[in-house]
């Protein structure tokens, strides 16, 4: 993908009115007031406008032509299309609004069509239009940017805009701009990998509102993690769970679960909100990338050091003491009322010079210990302090010991000078000293993340392709299915009459439990259609015929019959499909209290033992697993097998449409499936019902 | 408290060098920059500095002097409060540094005596000063804010400066401004105490960095509440759990922990940082209050609107679809384009009498349904919308309604003239529609928590008051002493031999559990102190057996027996004294699982019924108990009874440190003790070890 038409025209033609007032006239004045030099006016009056001559036909331009922007009425589209593609032009921004969005699908269609036949590649429509500000490009009505190196992709027009509109303010310049609105032809996946490879993109930050197709959108993602940051907005939290799902499992997680999962998986920084998308992206823009999570605070003020301080400690990063030797040499430079301890409170004497050596010594090895990995500046103006003097130790410290230094000088007039010389000299300012840290909490994350970052395990083939098989529907069934395929299930019988249940029962081993089977009872626990420590052949001779009773009225098949397990702890592990994601695999551990507390961790299928490791972690409740407070630890490799298995079982069964097993018997040797419901595929199974 | 030489001096007097550069002189500057006319100079050689005429002492001024500001070195204060306080000045403001914030307790002290000695008060020292911006009074080395309704009171006097230098940039103005440094003499609890009062104060903004006299501060904190919106910010987060306690509950809970969950009651709002503060006060401070959590959202653009709905949704704001009435009402008013549900999506072409209109139409009464509390307008600006005139559509809006509008016009330059004519006819606007949001939320806690302000139960008196007695420590004592101060045990005795043992088993009924006695076990568990399920006479022999064993080579003293006790679900209770806020109950729920997630609820004892209710609440697990997902429910009367009753014993028993009852056993039909640990407070005990 090179889309060098589309960023790097020699030449635009504006499509639309250019009269005075109408959007063409706007795009003109834009793109002449951005710098660009070789605009044309194309309408079907030939009308020019401000020093731009106009044409009825991209023929006639005389020249080559390489972008159309277009914003003339819906229904004239096509035939711009037409007329450009015919004329040789290779791309098109439609900002033209009037399709599938307002459900015009067939319109929309046939722009493509017509884009094919010309092999014309197109931005839109409904967009907000496209910038690139190294080749002076503003196609679009939106506010120009400053230039920098962040580039933003935004499915929302208008949120577009408006961080354009934000960029100079919050201090944020821009290498590419493009709004892809509908995104017809080129999406968010194209562009993903052509800023990828864009040589003035340091940073990518992505505005969504849905994944559409979604694994090919993580791969995306995760090429571009790879190779530079990828800051995402998604907005629809709140449609989460609207899904209409069968399982039990399924039904605690929402589509937006599942992508918060994947997401971390790609090596890209999901971010809740604008403000946070333009402190991370100055931070990944200007800062060297920050290794590990040990911060070093030195502030001028107690207070904003503290609270700095709390939500470092909050999200996890380390504020640890000075190491003594690190102490001792901070002492030597410091006076006697500053505080030594991390945060190092400068107190309003605090000087340049107090800054400069201090971050220094923190950001450096002494002895063993090998240097904070960044460090906060945090400097409270009064009118009396010179901001440019203290900005100037922090810049120093900064070049000398090329570590990500970040700022918080507060607040407005009084530190308005030595904001501007630190961001002269590439150290981004901060609201407050929270926000640099959430900015430093990201960019360790960010390193973490893209170290881990693999290829997805390719999915296994389905087995008996084509083969028609009887669905398991009854328990009887499901285990045995279970068991077929290598998952843990206990000892069990079907049993159908008092024979077959005392043989069962003696074969298994008292004390058992004994659970009716019938197809018209669904939930068997709450008709008390289970009996738990079954002790003697008379207890089950009267269990047999307690559940024939519960079945009565209904057809009832008989009784399963299991050992009676005493776990150490239960779980549930669910696998479902998403309709974005395709199947995911959920964890949870402790039964109810976790179903309450939505302990419940979410990993996209299949799982190798690494995958399958981490889904465990993901919850809170994992470390009882390994034996906390006093617990027995489980048999953990047993437990990662399991899950391993069944996040192969949707590939290997297409007819499957979401698995329970809930819950799942942790034991001290092995674990064990307590109970199943193995939901199908509508029309998936090929026998008929 | 009247203040009223503080706040309104007729003179004021800056006492240290005025000579150019020095504080005194900056002072002087500042107090006349302000406006404030009657300004003297107060220093040994009696020099006066810019239009100031200068004295030796404060008798030599010839006229009433109200109030001195001393920036003197701090070995001279006490000097000058004594020249003063013997010439009648009422109040002073000692910003000097160098007092008990270095350890000089002995010079703090006597600025004490002294002004106790004339009935003079004073502010500091160690202190930013004082503004009053009604008055014109400026009496600190600061920015001058602009004027307005919120009072801010600053622990930290650098951070009380940042504050002010931000104020006009963020849009807020104050009406006074205290920073009390050391506190020496008045302190935080005064000022909330004048502020509640003080007319020209809207909203009290609080900066903590300690919550010193933690159960008067909370006491200050509800008064203020019951009269105005009081806003607190407290750092030191993650100094929480710093503190020593031997208890395995009190262990789990910090004193932030308990600040946090007290703060919840005195009606108080607490924020996380600054600009959280700003937002809040620019709220309170201009809007009517917001009654109730439905919230109606009118957009330009989608992306941002969905980003408000999810925060909205996240905070446990209701952002419910309109009535089908309302629908067609806004349907006849509104293009086919815009979305009719909750956001209202206007799209792009949204005109000032579509945001007019349907403001309106969202926040009054429509049939049955009473009207959204509040609203949030998001504007997403491009250089081709009129800003004011949306502006203006809104404000019609909010002055037709009365009810509360927000808005959130984004972003920068274009769309600046619009956010001042809001900010003229009294609307805030807010960089994102998500920070509007926990305006919206926090306003309507702010109702919510002041309906349910109570005063806090009186404490009971001590039992035994000067009588000795032995405390209890092995466990057969502790069960004792529980059952003699009527809490819920089970049936318990104690054996010393086999003998023993078998009349024991028998008199409480097979199957029992069994635990050593003696004082040298302290954690019996681990130890194979502790046998469950002893079903008959012999087993019980060979229980008793297996115990003295565990106890081989300490002190022996026996065993205890219970009744095998089958729980609905484990909870755990404890109590314990916090060192700023006294005796804490704390209540989790589910055993170890609660543990890890550390879903611990907290309240200040003692608890009347309600409190004991909503501390059960907090937690998230309280829904099992009222038997949510087919458990079965357990007896909430006699947990709550059990509640009730342990948070008096640290009051009748000042010797009782802390109390740790983990499990409490919860059952279908009551609550039993399972295990309880009573730790004596060091000297508390009357008799000797």
């Amino acid at each position: 993908m090179s889309f060098k038409e589309l960023f790097y025209p020699r030449s635009v033609a504006v499509a639309g009115s250019v009269s005075e007032g109408k959007l063409g006239y706007f795009l003109i004045k834009q793109l002449l007031e951005g710098g660009f030099e070789k605009v044309y006016a194309l309408n079907p009056k030939g009308q020019g406008a401000l020093s731009v001559p106009g044409f009825r036909s991209a023929g006639e331009i005389g020249e080559e032509l390489d972008l159309v922007v277009i914003a003339s009425p819906a229904f004239t589209v096509k035939e711009v299309l037409e007329d450009c593609g015919k004329n040789g032009v290779k791309d098109a921004v439609i900002i033209s609004a009037g399709f599938s969005e307002i459900g015009n699908v067939e319109g929309e269609k046939e722009l493509l069509r017509i884009a094919k036949k010309y092999s014309l590649r197109f931005v839109g429509p409904n967009c907000a239009g496209i910038v690139n500000t190294s080749h002076k490009l503003f196609a679009t009505l939106e506010t120009r940017p400053p230039s920098g190196c962040t580039a933003f992709i935004s499915q929302s027009g208008a949120l577009g805009g408006a961080v354009l509109s934000w960029a100079e303010e919050q201090g944020l310049g821009f290498s590419k701009f493009v709004s892809y609105g509908n995104g017809a032809d080129i999406d968010d996946l194209e562009l993903l990998d052509y800023l990828r490879e864009d040589p003035e993109t340091r940073v990518v930050a992505l505005y969504l509102e849905s994944a559409r197709r979604g694994r090919k959108l993580l791969e995306a993602m995760r090429k571009v993690s790879q190779r530079k940051p990828l800051v995402v907005i998604k907005s629809g939290k709140s449609q989460a769970g609207q899904r209409a799902t069968l399982s039990h499992t399924g039904s605690m997680a929402g589509s937006d679960e599942v992508f918060d999962a994947a997401i971390k998986e790609t090596g890209a920084i999901r971010v809740e909100g604008i403000e946070e998308m333009f402190d991370l992206c100055k931070g990944f823009s200007t800062l060297p990338s920050v290794k590990g999570k040990r911060v070093f605070i030195v502030t001028n003020s107690g207070g904003p050091g503290v609270l700095t301080a709390d939500k470092a400690e909050e999200l996890g990063l380390e504020v640890s003491e000075p190491t003594p030797p690190l102490k001792e040499k901070l002492g030597q430079i410091l006076s006697e009322r500053c505080s030594l301890k991390n945060p190092v409170d400068l107190t309003v004497e605090g000087t340049e010079e107090n800054f400069r050596r201090s971050l220094i010594l923190g950001l450096t090895e002494t002895g063993e210990f090998p240097g904070y990995d960044a460090a906060i500046a945090i400097n409270v103006g009064t009118p009396f302090l010179d901001s440019v003097a203290l900005a100037r130790g922090i810049v120093d410290a900064f070049r000398e010991t090329g570590k990500p230094i970040l700022a918080s000088f507060l607040a407005g007039k009084t530190v308005e000078e030595g904001v501007r010389f630190l961001k002269q000299n590439g150290i981004p300012n901060f609201l407050t000293g929270e926000r640099a840290i959430k900015v430093i909490y990201w960019m360790s994350e960010y390193e973490a993340r893209k170290a881990k970052i693999k290829e997805p395990l390719p999915p296994p083939e389905p087995k008996r392709k084509g083969i028609s098989w009887k669905f398991p529907e009854l328990e009887p069934e499901v285990f045995q299915f279970l068991k077929e395929n290598s998952l843990p299930v206990p000892e069990f019988r079907f049993a159908r009459d008092e024979e077959e249940v005392s043989e069962a029962a003696e074969e298994i081993g008292y004390p058992v439990v004994m659970k009716v089977v019938s197809p018209d009872v669904i939930h068997k626990s709450d008709l008390g259609g289970v009996i738990l420590n079954i002790r003697d052949q008379a207890g089950a001779q009267d269990s047999f015929r307690r559940l024939k009773e519960v079945a009565a009225g209904m057809r009832f098949l008989g009784v399963t019959l299991f050992p009676m397990i005493h776990p150490l702890h239960e779980a549930l592990v669910g696998i479902y499909r998403d309709p974005q994601f395709g199947p995911v695999v959920a964890f949870g551990l402790g039964g109810i209290f976790t179903e309450i507390v939505r302990d419940l961790s979410l990993k996209l299928a299949p799982l190798d033992r690494e995958d399958a490791f981490s889904l465990v972690e993901g919850t809170k409740l994992s470390q009882i697993l390994r034996g906390a407070r006093g617990q027995k630890p489980c048999d953990l490799e047993s437990l990662i097998d399991l899950l391993i298995k069944v996040s192969l079982m949707p590939f290997l069964y297409p007819e499957i449409e979401e698995m329970d097993l809930n819950p799942v018997f942790l034991l001290e040797k092995g674990v064990l499936i307590g109970d199943a419901r193995i939901i199908k595929k509508r029309g998936g199974n090929h026998e008929p019902d």
